[in-house]
């Protein structure tokens, strides 16, 4: 499954209706900005963020760790936890395993994410093994902290960047203490994708086979197969949305553009495949107009398309699993889209 | 009734089928706009405005010369016509009767309206004198040039400022051509509402009762009460879109600036009157926590809420029209509103 990003208590620009209408059963909420807005004491007043943003299917969490050392400035790291200016108003904070809890129990969201360290991934082996041990140790600091673990399912993050012994280590230290669901962090942060594959490939095998299994940060077409392939089962990723604000349409046939000018009088669906309510009201001409008039119609639109390619690729891969067909949709999408083709144009 | 304002052939942040859900029947098109970015022949070539923006509801288009009176630059008038450069790219321009007409049955709205002058308010009796012989000789030509009388009603447009006597002789200049439709120009651009309903009581007397009548870009409660009372059937304003965008909503209690603190943990309804999508759905603390984090769910939620205000008050308004108790009507949604209150916010 494929989880929408939705930051700041709201997937960019779509209604919680129309995120229901294209499939989705589960969105992602940052608790690193919810946090410092509207603060997670607020939505918990609210009655969880489920209430607060109107979203009756099911949320996840990150523990605020991967913002922390991605947005925010003068990071000093110690066992206890991470100290930061957060880059909202750059005031001084403090984030520990117990803190990330506490915000996450407040959040009230269905799946929650242990506090881990996000290393870059080229960093030296002596580093991530003390960064890894150590996220290990507050995965435990976390279940321990945790206060409502009948509603909430705490996940532990295994770590180790490109280190076979690292990620064999972090993964038998969170699998001993028999939690709900694990995830893969650390990729997807600039290595190849060949160097993703090789991880999950030595990763996977040291996670129990009845635990669902999260690879986070993923959402390119490509990358969602191997993945799957390699027994991964849920993922989430800005890409589609991010994308979709600077009129970038994922397709069947490949990324459309549809800033450029050729797609000025082009009265063909959006994507004749899918059955989403841009693909199926409105033209290319029309979207290429919303884009060119800095319309704020044309974000919904052509969020919604992404969302749903995404969505619906994961329906066809569970239903192609069910069928043991993964490999032949595999093979058939990635040439549709183009993947084989010098030229294409991807991401 | 009241249309929306769907400048670009988008009523900002809000999809066709939101606004068929609040109740919209008819939407307003600026030719202007559609002239210049996508054109006219393009949108023709789409199948018309109805078409390229999914809308199988009523279009209706004005001529483009208030936004060339307002928006562009260098603009000379003549018995022809006006040339001006436009605001987009610079580009010198000719809209005439005759082209406002061609625009207009390429974009195929269900009304539109003959070119006229957009003169300002305070202008010299001679200069409106003048003016006002003009536009009603441009209602002539506009008639002649006109395509399809069949499939599109073309409105003549009263003009005359202040000036009863120029008013009168607008108003029978253009019910001699026996138009489907008569609108009222030249109001509310900065005169006091006092004024205005002055205007409106001497003008609409000239007009045929059984000829639906339009006053142009009025969308206040107050306003549309007093002109409603005053014989006008139909209005648009950009009112409730745009200021729904800064934050200010319109609720059965007067206005509400979003934006401010004390809305931070308020979890009432946006306004526990109304039915549609925002008011039934979100919090008052969640649309603010929207607008201080920038995010583009707030236009949207804003702008349905805004439209549905004034949709079901036009609603309410026929409703007691045919019990024949506007006036109650009236002075108890203005006494809400806090019309009658020394330091109210109104608009």
């Amino acid at each position: 499954m494929f989880m929408p990003v939705g930051t700041q208590a709201t997937v960019k620009s779509l209604q919680p209706r129309e995120l229901k209408e294209i499939g989705s059963q589960f969105i992602l909420g940052n608790t690193y900005h919810l946090w410092i807005r509207p603060g997670d004491d607020l939505i918990a007043k609210a009655g969880g963020l489920h209430k607060f943003m109107d979203w009756d299917q099911a949320i996840l969490t990150d523990s605020g760790g991967f913002q922390v050392f991605s947005l925010a400035d003068s990071r000093s790291i110690t066992e206890k936890g991470v100290t930061f200016k957060n880059n909202i108003d750059g005031s001084t904070m403090f984030l520990s395993p117990e803190v990330a809890m506490k915000i996450q129990n407040n959040l009230g969201a269905d799946i929650i994410m242990q506090l881990d360290e996000a290393v870059p991934y080229f960093e030296t082996y002596d580093y991530v093994k003390k960064s890894t041990e150590r996220s290990a140790r507050w995965a435990q600091r976390a279940l321990e902290a945790h206060k409502c673990s009948k509603q909430q399912a705490l996940f532990g993050i295994v770590q180790g960047a490109g280190f076979r012994k690292l990620r064999e280590n972090s993964a038998k230290d969170l699998a001993s203490l028999n939690l709900p669901g694990y995830a893969i962090g650390g990729l997807s942060v600039g290595e190849s994708k060949t160097e993703m594959n090789r991880v999950l490939d030595f990763t996977t095998q040291w996670l129990p086979e009845n635990k669902p299994r999260y690879l986070m940060g993923v959402g390119a077409p490509d990358s969602l197969f191997d993945s799957v392939i390699r027994g991964i089962d849920m993922f989430d990723c800005v890409l589609p949305t991010r994308i979709a604000r600077k009129g970038s349409l994922m397709t069947r046939f490949g990324r459309v553009v549809i800033t450029n000018h050729k797609y000025k009088d082009d009265f063909s669906q959006l994507d004749e495949n899918l059955d989403d309510y841009a693909s199926t009201h409105f033209t290319k001409a029309y979207l290429h107009h919303l884009f060119n008039t800095n319309e704020l119609l044309a974000y919904n639109l052509a969020s919604i398309h992404n969302l749903r390619y995404l969505l619906k690729l994961m329906e066809d891969m569970r239903a192609a699993i069910e069928n043991d067909q993964l490999l032949d949709l595999k093979e058939k999408v990635l040439e549709e889209y183009g993947y084989n083709k010098a030229n294409a144009r991807l991401f």
